[in-house]
């Protein structure tokens, strides 16, 4: 469920002829809800990893992407090969979800990486050091044309079922190289959804995102281009407004990083070598 | 420093008639740096709190405000009452800010409240019991005509340096009931952009914000109303969307939550009473 009804009151001034100035309305709203991401290895035994504000759906998608990008798990191959991959506590099933890994889980892994990375952006010191660690400099090519690119965002709101209506949510979209989508996700947190997206294509074995073109709905900070380049995705295209931290870290791991991607228009802030104009 | 300039291959398709597809230009993005936030006691020995990524400047009001969110500190006279509030690591300055407190620090306290918040949206399991303790439940009053609520908005997008020249900036505005603006802080980050105009509450001996308004320029999101009830603020503004959980919260707390707040018209999510029509 990714929005609500709520009973809200609408305010319009000065109101238009015939109209009141305020009324009623039930009005949707994005559905924010807390999800805590548990990990367990073949005895079962579970161990918290992290408390995550997202909307709910595509949990089991958003829980395996955030691992990804932690660096706590690699590939489909280090999930359990049988039975369900996540499960859901039975006490709370909308609030808790574990991911069932194919190994004994190092509990110490976990404190290191919640020092060393940003997910959230509260957490990571040495989130720079961790991303050229973690993320191989990405390969040249591919190659995307500059008609291409232009018509993602369009295709990303026409797959949005839900901003709409309610204004509040953030989507990515996965797009291969002629521009069709592969996967768009959607969340109240921009990280969510991103995550979403990752998780569904290491889910699928897709991993790493080589051929793949990611755009993201709002403006692309430093976690965002962290996120795709751990996925190994080389062209992240934003909406919206970069950050510096973002311009340097694509520079810096060989990511072609496009944005506000709208109206026929778009800046390319690194590695443009994958843009034919 | 909030801006920065990079050097961007800017791609107009098709381009009009005499303007080139592509050219090379200095365009202005968002500054995000990490800042590490630590605290210490009156012996010196310092401990480190979090670190987020911010767009620097008024690091101070940041540290104070996001230790104040975290009910780690409370009020002016919990800060060290002799030299300067802040200081810098000599080694780092740009990236490391320490808070001195007027008593020793009980390291235990941050262990159970990261536990138990969240600021980033990672983290916190109990966030919505945790609020409950945190934020008193706020007193009724004061009263804002919705005519002065309107003009908010412009008033904050004026005093703005950063956001028209970016794109990338939220920002926080804190208002009295008259409409007069008394703060205006911006971010990459929008909790940030909050715990600035927080943070200078205090250390202005301001708190809480018991006759204030405050104007957040994007959406309205369980965090932000959070740290608007934690510190006393009984109406919170939005441009934009709420999610539910931030509804939910507003509703429990007393808080009085208006989003869409534009172009001459609002909604009212909760406690209505507080403005008039």
């Amino acid at each position: 469920m990714s929005k609500t009804r709520v009973e809200v009151l609408r305010v319009l001034l000065p109101a238009p002829a015939g109209q009141p100035e305020q009324e009623r309305v039930l009005d949707a709203v994005a559905v924010e809800e807390p999800l805590e991401i548990r990990v367990a290895g073949p005895d079962g035994a579970a161990s918290r990893v992290a408390v995550t504000m997202r909307t709910p759906g595509h949990d089991d998608e958003l829980a395996v992407g955030f691992l990804r990008g932690e660096g706590l798990i690699e590939a489909r191959d280090d999930l359990a090969a049988e039975g369900e991959v996540t499960q859901r506590a039975a006490a709370d099933p909308d609030q808790v979800v574990t991911v069932r890994l194919a190994r004994r889980f190092d509990t110490s892994l976990l404190q290191r990486n919640f020092y060393a990375t940003s997910s959230c952006g509260v957490c990571g010191k040495a989130a720079l050091d961790f991303i050229e660690v973690a993320a191989a400099p990405l390969a040249p090519g591919p190659v995307v044309a500059a008609a291409t690119l232009l018509g993602l965002p369009a295709a990303l709101r026409l797959a949005q079922a839900t901003f709409a209506s309610t204004g509040g949510l953030h989507a990515t979209g996965r797009f291969d190289v002629d521009g069709d989508l592969l996967c768009a996700r959607e969340d109240v947190g921009r990280h969510n959804a991103m995550d979403k997206v990752i998780g569904r294509a290491l889910l699928d074995d897709a991993l790493p995102l080589a051929t793949s073109v990611l755009v993201v709905s709002g403006r692309a900070s430093f976690e965002l281009v962290q996120k795709a380049a751990v996925a190994g995705a080389p062209i992240l295209c934003a909406v919206s407004a970069p950050s510096s931290l973002a311009v340097r870290l694509a520079e810096r791991v060989g990511l072609t990083l496009v944005g506000f991607l709208r109206d026929g228009r778009f800046n390319i802030y690194s590695h443009p070598a994958r843009i034919a104009l």
